[in-house]
């Protein structure tokens, strides 16, 4: 058993804290807030004690530290967990700010740190990965991804949110680099505000399409919408030389009612807490993996910085209109 | 080209005729009728000519006949063809009555007669076949088919029909016999009066299972009904040692609707007409096949007898609430 | 939170063992076996102490027991935790033995015993149920019902296992109950042996086709086999005046390979503790409900007496050859 | 009935003039090609004669032309048969030269002209057509059309195809103007040499992405391949305020044969003439109607041109990495 603490008692933190409590080689010993009453009561309900930072810090039972802070204070959870010899597994992104978050190299590059790309862990997502390794469809050509969330975040959310290349298709972003086998060189995105006029008022849009191409001439097609009005639209596929393997949507139920009117499946999941239950205990799990047996990050603090300097870049070419050159 | 006659210009009549006037191979020369102007209608729509039976028996030039008139004429039509040398096509049942059936197997038992159990000639059925005798899942242990009518027929249908068994099922006990390798050798059907109370008033059912078992232990259930409510459901699954092979109904189109409510897509075709086109055009191309080079009946005037002996049986046995031994 | 003892440490014990240490509002005290290793390597996994069965039926603090003895064991471990005043959560069957069985009812007919009937508590089946009772295809007619196991068991297992329609169909034959919202006064069962001829010889067949009639003409088609060769294949239609519902099976993962020999989507899942995962830990959290507020048991001892004379009902069709008329 | 001349003996001539040939509405009067041959043996198959152009431009009895001539006498045959006072379905694309067609404007602008963008007669995309317009899905924001073809085409056909964009993603270029409901202001094109090296030694591509934008912002996506490796894959997912509409590729059968591997499918159609088969019979149907009733050509000259523009901004951006804007 490996105590952990969490920072963080908002919506991810209690995702998380109910998954390390639950995790058999787990103990989650502290909940951190710096709302006091927050974290206790998500400290209450998984078994756990409230504490300040400092506090966990300094306990050297802590062997780990998930942070699911604020976006903002990411980076300096990390730091700060990191100096003090703890592994650290830290929600999605590692910041909004890429030369800030390329500063902490030093400090994080080679920390045992584990990023939220949760796609990564995914039960459909990683045997669509093991069939593309094992050569299913021949070597790989083109990628179609899809993310479209059910509906539009409250016009508070998005100032803070870092706009949609940043918050949503980043997933996305990490996901193609996984799954590609190789960097992008080159992204176009365009992107629209489609769904709510207010989105645009405030700078972002809701919209957007990404094409992402490697050295060797691979593309991936990443397909965003804030709100599709069908559910949680989960899918990729993978085109390689000798066909095609893509992952579906998966639905609440199979059940299926037909009549006159034609065949009605029911919906498909319709957030991520439902859709992804599964890749957030693996990836929790692999944390555990971390601790134990020094288990390499399956996405860490590089790719981490990665994904968002592709986003930085999307953001980019959607504002000049143009495609943007990546470095190697 | 081979120059054939029709016989019967009402529903079956029409579907045939139109097949036997597109068969490259084939020249719609007579349609016979004994309601005059239908014949002269459909014959003129489809480049043909009416004429009287005397006239297309004499005619040396017709090498077969194609009869689709009512039950209770098909034996008489078969035979006096046959006496006049000419092949035949015969719309089933090949007679409501068994032994009435079974008394013209001197005359047809050997003739170049073809019994329209279509669903034998349906790209889908004949596919679902191929794979069983390939082997697809091994030694074919059980079957279920599904046979269920979009919407009961009018009452005015039903003395002369037959009933459910000898008019609805038989094609299905046809079907049966033909993938199971095996004849049945006993059988139990139950049977309700659940769509419509004026069948019941009238003798009939509309609902309906039926089991058959083989020899060797095979097992196949049959499901009937005159209204699905959801379009004509014709489906059949093949259970083997090493697994399933089964067939869908296929859809107008493949629009799939994806809103809040869940996933809509298009009803299964609607009826017959529709579903079954290509297995009437494959199954007129057959005939061809036995004019032009001999070819022997996929379904002949044995299968006609025995799919009806079973329909009996299955009539018995729903009546008297047993299950019937079935001699081979 | 509410103190259970658990009987019986054998597969469905750790299954039963493992959800009620898990449900947040039930404490698993006791683990009882009279293999005592077993017990003692259970409770620890579990976080519970072994204990004997006097000990947990004199403990004022257990108020459930969880009876997964062996089967015949079942009712007499359900009658002492009766007695002592404990609800029970009983697997299925309630015995072998019908008049053994209703011999029990003065004790057990109207006591807080939940019987483990999983298939009600499956969400899938559940939607299914709800779609019914909300007339989502209007009056039911006819069911087909498929439970095809995906191998099997060894020979020894047979023996005392009751035979196919005690051991197997009866989950299926529950569910007809359950869903037809009728008894059922009439069946007929045909059966074989066709999967290993060791079963044969041990007087057991390994595939079957069911039929029930109610006294309204609800017809029902069950259809069994003890090795499908893919899978765990667990499917219900619900036929009615207004058309077809139905629950299809859940695979592994949602992969779909496409090359040039058609498209190969992941197999479905392959066993029962896979497939049904999520109803035996409903089925717990109901048995908490039964603790918590008194609710009534959603299959109870009646029911379990009621699939029982089923079950022997398809047995003594099946040996007779002959349908049975069931007394309401 | 209206008596129609075939320009074009080749691989297109031979499928329209079959289609000619079987319309109840038309006479396929006449065939012409340079090579007398060909249009002998076609003209023979097809129940009309060969003639040269001269003939049938000056026969009064020939109501329409059928261009299906090698597509750098497209332009030619138009004009020749238009300014004889006939109507004209021509085989797609227009010309492969923008200037050169949009000289043709003030002879062809309002002519009766047919341009063979098939897929606005294919069943499947007619009734996704129907399901936008009448609001299905509300308000369209983004189109996703999949065109991969089955396998690369001979390097021979290569040099005078017009390259990737110009010969085959045209096609969805018409689909997408039709679809969006508006012209696309700006374009981006992204294209690869993956499949046949020798492809790309001759100047061309074989797979890309392209990138289309409205000017109220609605985008669409659009995949093509010259060889997918797995069949025709021709898919088209709409996606508007309120949900998803799309159609699914059809396949040659329902067969599903399930195993311990996993449950396979049959193939995707394979080819165009299998897929758009029923489309191209009712492109001919649509100009019997044209002939009949004077109707309006469903893709006309303008339609023609404004596709080959943008097919011609898609081959710029890919050459020059930029995206284009396109004058409305």
């Amino acid at each position: 058993m490996w105590s952990v603490a969490l920072i963080g008692a908002g919506r991810m933190g209690a995702l998380h804290g109910a998954n390390a409590a639950r995790d058999p080689r787990l103990r989650l010993k502290y909940v951190v807030d710096h709302r006091g009453e927050s974290a206790a009561a998500l400290a209450g309900s998984l078994g756990a004690r409230p504490a300040d930072l400092a506090t966990i810090l300094a306990d050297p039972e802590i062997a780990g530290a998930v942070v699911a802070s604020s976006t903002d204070m990411h980076l300096e959870h990390c730091l700060a967990a990191t100096a003090a010899g703890k592994a650290v597994f830290c929600e999605k992104p590692i910041d909004l700010d890429l030369d800030k978050a390329r500063a902490a190299a030093p400090q994080l590059g080679d920390a045992p740190l584990l990023l939220g790309f949760n796609r990564r862990f995914d039960p459909d997502v990683a045997a669509l990965k093991r069939a593309l390794d094992a050569g299913a469809v021949g070597a790989l050509e083109t990628l179609h991804i899809v993310n479209h969330d059910p509906a539009a975040p409250p016009p508070g959310f998005i100032p803070t949110s870092g706009g949609l290349f940043r918050d949503f298709t980043i997933h996305d972003l990490d996901l193609a680099r996984w799954l590609l086998g190789e960097e992008p060189v080159e992204l176009y995105a365009t992107a629209s505000c489609l769904v709510d006029p207010e989105i645009g008022r405030l700078g972002d849009v809701d919209t957007a399409r990404t094409l992402l191409r490697t050295a060797s001439g691979r593309l991936c097609v990443i397909s965003n919408t804030r709100r599709s009005g069908y559910g949680y639209d989960q899918r990729v596929e993978a085109y390689g030389a000798a066909g095609r393997v893509a992952i579906d949507n998966r639905r609440g139920d199979t059940v299926e009612t037909a009549t006159e009117e034609g065949a009605l499946r029911s919906s498909i999941l319709p957030d991520f807490p439902s859709r992804y239950a599964a890749s957030y205990a693996a990836e929790m799990d692999h944390f555990a993996d971390m601790l134990a047996g020094g288990a390499r990050p399956r996405a860490g603090f590089a790719d981490g910085v990665a994904a968002l300097a592709l986003a930085d870049a999307c953001d980019r070419s959607h504002r000049t209109g143009r495609p943007v050159r990546l470095q190697s």
